[in-house]
């Protein structure tokens, strides 16, 4: 299908303050940017760089007053997102070099500490997928999905003492169980379209059957509609903004994904 | 200024051939991609990366019958190119690293074989940016700029025994020269506001005084308004289509550069 | 001063398991290593990676049995290790691409719950090094060194809490802090000549003054005879051997450090 | 089999000169580098860096005087090359992403003009590793190998019309038909087990059948014995010193291939 997505950020700075955005998402394995549209106002000399993940990262200075950042692409992804109970784990000494960083614990994935509650959750089931999925129905049956109930990211022992959170809360401690039985697992931010209410997205990956599957505790059914911006390993690598200082927010935050073709 | 640039080809394809394509611009340290679009007709899974010299390459294998690629992006560049008479050689043993696989002789760059002669056109110049200034010059009153004039790339040796050629033919010659100095220099295809007769366009950069420097042996004057789409060691690192087994010419090649602003 | 640098491992392996070593270290800006030995005992495949921090990692599956990796290494390295009081903060605009991420939170490095507390540590400080002269000093004075105090890494915060560490945990902590203040800090794993008791050994880098420089809150004073081995946000990133499924602990690990001239 | 490489190199410098080297083999698929040695003299500072094509590249300034290179390393490689008949042609679009600059033409290896040639020579040979054997017998066949013929690196076309060469000309040849159809094939320099007369060695290798196998017009026979120290498109990117400016030769190069165990 194809989706129009959008993100309006602005912003009302107060002095000079150095950003890194992650706000162009590149065409991949299972989506293709036809169109992309990119405005910053007022108009800034921005250095585009990749990062080790991947990403293309802007950076900029935000002048002092109202700092506006206005995006959209158009994107083809697929009507289905691919599931394929069954796929097996890969062994370690089989995984590609560059998915190895991605069993290791991170600032909100403390997987070295969750081997046993991955243990029983995945209990039983077969090797690999089955587990990513039998801990994605664990998630979704067992913590609350309450978007907007947190601002500040939380770590996945915190989500998992609060059994509460945002999209994000869910990847990170859906990450931290997958890593912890050695399935490299990832975090995504994107869009999903038909997200209630529409926001900014979160979910995760996992590295199952010689690829990455997509997996979104968030959502009763996996459908298709998901269009990727950034990866990491989590949230600390997939700020859409990173900005360094004083924290600062967005006054506006605009985000829309609608569909423009069968 | 913002340029809208944009560039469809045309194929007519006997049967299925894989194809890499480059010809989506980035936003660099000179321009700013503010939009862009990407069209194929038909629509076909396309798998984009990044080659090691940073450009985006588009993967995918064209189907029998016609095939349109259609391209354009409204870019923000400055109105002047900069030019900088007196910035110094930079020593070989200070610079990046990734700058040192431009001092190597290349498929169309035999530099290795013009060091009496780059000598002899740069004697007396101060080491650095005139040395440059001074190739580029030379070019420009001793080979004939004569668009149209080869179809297959030819050699900086070939170009300079037939003192003829297009711009890709010229920005060889430059890049042969330079790095027979041992000047880093290396090749960018994309397109130039005003370009006459209008179609993509081929020029060189230089590394001295600490950065590259735009050169292009086909102006009379170095002006702002170029559009970088690839950077290599020369044209075979930065075809916009390469296409494997039989070659295939574009039926139809519509390039185009208008200003869409002050 | 020449360094022989040695760390010898022996395992008991009660089934095949797959390993990730770092234990080569590098030739690099601070360091020159003229000889290098690796043997496996018994010889096993080995896949060698760079890693996206730049480590070179050795994959391998180890056999059931007894299992010995024997390194050892002739290195050139400074006899005292730089300091620069005065080096100025780099604005964030200023920093390197790839520097930028050792400026987010990390599993061991919870610097964006830091803020405050770093910068009481620093107030009145200059910016740039000599904030981060203060924090090691904070942390000599402040975190009591214990070395053989943990075994399993523990973070940031609990150092903090806890008010007592071994090497890494220390590093750990100074690294939060700088982070928090925008300033880029990374962990070093290696060694140190002279180190009481001898043992690998941890220590941290912080960006100033446009390069990395080296603290250690362990030691009094800043010596030189320091060997890295693995540079990454922190311990998770590079432990000099990680293995996969239930954790596996060497039965001997031997280090040694002897100066072999002058 | 456990081979003892070692190279050194003499040169007698008249006034400081920088230089990259590339005499540090690594760890890969096909070897395991157990120990290695590298001494200069006099000692000077060195920095190491890792080039597009993964190889370890050291760069120096050598003082004036005699200044003398000394490596060696002690390398486990297999006792046979694989060899892989019916192995097939990889179709462009499964190429890996890092394999595809393999395929275009490089400085010595005109693969753009070969395509005529290669068909005649490959004619009824099953697609793959069959067709790049054929080549390989014919460069065999057709090519007279004369170490020692030539100093100055001359292009696939030139030793196509002199039909004599040494090693690395015969390499050139065959990575220019190979590439001319779309079989991927670079260049390697390194060392081989009982070479007559020893000195280093350069080969190459295609990829087929989803992996690099090695080729070699100059032996009758596909031994093992292979150590490899470096990898590039074609003998422009794998000198095992670049020296920039007035060309300088080796006052005497000492290269040794011992067998260490069976």
């Amino acid at each position: 299908m194809w989706l129009k997505t959008s993100c309006d950020l602005s912003f009302d700075i107060t002095g000079p303050i150095p950003f890194v955005l992650m706000m162009r998402p590149r065409s991949g394995a299972q989506q293709w940017i036809a169109r992309e549209e990119y405005r910053l106002e007022p108009s800034v000399p921005v250095f585009e760089f990749t990062d080790i993940y991947g990403n293309l990262c802007q950076r900029l200075i935000a002048p002092t007053g109202v700092f506006e950042v206005r995006t959209s692409a158009e994107v083809m992804t697929s009507d289905d997102t691919d599931q394929a109970f069954g796929a097996p784990f890969v062994e370690i000494q089989n995984l590609p070099n560059d998915v190895l960083s991605y069993l290791l614990p991170s600032r909100y994935c403390e997987s070295d500490r969750f081997h046993d509650m991955a243990s029983e959750i995945t209990a039983g089931e077969r090797l690999g997928y089955n587990q990513v999925a039998a801990i994605s129905t664990w998630l979704r049956n067992t913590i609350i999905y309450c978007p907007g109930s947190s601002v500040v990211p939380i770590s996945a022992a915190e989500v998992n003492s609060k059994q509460i959170g945002v999209c994000r809360d869910l990847a990170h401690l859906g990450i931290a169980l997958c890593r912890s039985l050695s399935i490299p697992a990832r975090m995504v931010v994107g869009y999903l379209y038909r997200l209630e209410p529409m926001d900014l997205h979160a979910w995760f990956e996992a590295y199952v059957g010689g690829r990455w599957y997509t997996f979104d505790a968030t959502q009763a059914k996996l459908k298709g509609g998901y269009v990727a911006v950034g990866y990491g390993r989590d949230a600390a690598d997939v700020a859409i903004y990173n900005q360094f200082g004083p924290a600062i927010y967005p006054t506006t935050q605009t985000v829309g994904v609608e569909c423009i073709s069968g």
